[in-house]
């Protein structure tokens, strides 16, 4: 088996788990976005959107995923570690991974508002930021979009 | 009193409360940035940054005092809010800042690398995002500049 699908059996495995908790989110009746942080195969910090249940909007998937792992590792920088993201990361979020020194995001669906991993702004690969970050995108895609976009039907 | 000499009053006033929590982070070793979030002349969150001690790269100032102010209000937005912070804020602050719907960011020092209230990045007025904040730059500039520029001379 090449490496690049072992690569992409890899991503969505891990993807799933993030897209678990976007569901979770969304039965929340929170905007479904689900985070999981990976180090060595193993999830060490996980956070789906809490913007309303915790009346913050910095509440985002990542950020408590980052936290989520920082605790775990006892360490502030997440270096050899991957973000799988069910959207791509909002500046605030993209902000967080690159002070966070993570090696890897892999998102699913984009956003062309918002999206700082290159669709709205680059962040990620900022060469004026201390730390680039390498970026996968659409695993699960069409998974991610389509919640989204059904959640925003519903809700809104 | 015409109503500017009245607003750098004000904005002084609040500063030096956002420059004591940065000297308390100085003392503590970490990079020394203080942050406050006042609503109706009320500090209604505060923070300095505490990224070493939490082991969390995501744990500024503002963002601390973003999620103090929401849990003062009970509430997810900071509408008719300003936040006094003694440096500019990162792509992350100012992401988180903008999300939160605040008013008025007064801030001391520039940051030329990651400033994202015009200096490296703009954020804060990018028609972008659904939110734009109004900038007040160079309060207490010259004391937050040089807090910064001691602790890095000491410490690093």
């Amino acid at each position: 088996m090449s490496s690049s699908i072992t690569g992409t059996k890899k991503h969505l495995r891990f993807m799933q788990q993030a897209f678990l908790l976007a569901e979770q989110a969304y039965d929340e009746e929170e905007i479904p976005v689900g985070a999981v942080i990976v180090k060595d195969n193993h999830i060490i910090g996980k956070g789906y959107n809490q913007s309303e249940r915790l009346a913050d909007a910095t509440a985002h998937a990542e950020m408590l995923a980052i936290s989520a792992a920082c605790s775990t590792l006892e360490e502030k920088y997440l270096q050899d570690c991957t973000l799988y993201v069910t959207l791509e990361p909002c500046p605030m979020c993209a902000g967080a991974l690159v002070w966070s020194k993570i090696d890897t995001v892999v998102y699913g669906a984009q956003d062309a508002n918002a999206g700082s991993c290159g669709s709205a702004f680059n962040l990620s690969t900022n060469d004026k930021l201390n730390h680039q970050i390498n970026v996968i995108q659409g695993i699960m895609e069409d998974d991610c979009e389509h919640l989204l976009q059904s959640f925003f039907e519903v809700r809104r």
